[in-house]
């Protein structure tokens, strides 16, 4: 049985996501982040980085977004939501999705989770890094909008897995400062996205009041 | 022809070193950091990002460490660098990489690229981050070194794209602060992928004194 380790509100969801997409059998644990259950020693020996997602396999457990995505659309080919056979598009989708990761998703974690990158105590440099978000994360949301969403989808006429990621971080651009009038196209393409069942499960789920058994 | 761009002393030398790796036919273009070519005109129509490595293909560019690694390995399977027929194994090897580029490489980032996160004239938010980084780059080293390295390659017997790019941030961490006493298997590492000729190759290429053409 494959389980996803997931907290809402993050970017587990875009795993999440795709685990519905593909029909995947799998279960879920929820993480409550309120009791810090992500630095526990249970979660720990999961997932050393203290973070979700985590996804276990009966091979072992991947973490990091881009790679979870890839390995559950490549578990699943049938569902078509990667081009494996070819290096190139793949390259692509995989450049996308490195890029939500790497950048964007980093400049939004500069609001919540500043003591990555200072003194946990140097309130004056956290409070800098917060100001400094609706900057950076609104350059990366502009760099998406002009250069790298094709429309309808991420990588054209075709649903991959760099759509329920941008999905999922898209979500954030309200509360990251970034005026949604700024990225018309990111916009649109997270309603398409949202119109989808396998989305709408997935959040669903993640939103219901109780799951926690962990 | 496939052309990288790169600058000598930043990640691009992990897809310099698999491009050699692999015997591709490729070409270099030196970025000059110093001039910051990065942003001009010319490199921005490449790569809109402004940063090196980006790849330039017959299909078209690709950028992103971790997407590149992997394209150039499943364009070159004889070599053997990704699994690609088993999708965990090569989920692992993209989650290794992720995390070095989303974690590690940011973790080094904030020790002279402070204004991507702050505003550029706030010196003291940009000292607090340079201070922090022998923390932050130390702990990522601490978890490659305890939970990630296999040994005596990255995923274990066989050398993939995870080891050149090990190496490449791992040339880093005395600058970053960062004690080689904490972390032996980390450095041994480095020693035995420099012994390689491939690596050899691509280090004399990016130091050698003159090579720009752009």
């Amino acid at each position: 049985m494959t389980t996803l380790y997931y907290a809402p509100h993050t970017c587990a969801l875009a795993t999440h996501i795709v685990l519905e997409e593909v029909g995947a059998a799998y279960d879920t644990v929820r993480i409550d982040f309120s009791r810090n259950q992500q630095q526990s020693p249970e979660f720990l020996a999961i997932n050393p980085k203290g973070r979700v997602p985590a996804l276990v396999t009966g091979r072992g457990v991947l973490t990091e977004t881009p790679a979870m995505l890839a390995f559950v659309a490549q578990s699943y080919p049938a569902a078509g939501l990667a081009p494996f056979d070819d290096p190139f598009a793949f390259g692509e989708v995989q450049a996308f999705n490195s890029y939500l990761c790497s950048t964007l998703h980093i400049a939004h974690a500069h609001r919540m989770r500043g003591p990555r990158w200072v003194d946990a105590g140097d309130s004056v440099a956290i409070e800098a890094m917060k100001r400094h978000v609706p900057v950076s994360v609104g350059a990366a949301f502009d760099l998406v909008e002009r250069e790298m969403l094709r429309g309808p989808w991420v990588m054209g006429e075709r649903y991959t897995i760099c759509d329920p990621y941008l999905f999922t971080l898209a979500q954030w651009h309200a509360a990251d400062g970034v005026d949604p009038a700024r990225i018309p196209g990111v916009i649109a393409h997270s309603r398409r996205v949202a119109e989808r069942a396998a989305v709408q499960r997935a959040l669903a789920q993640e939103l219901a009041p109780e799951q926690s058994r962990a």
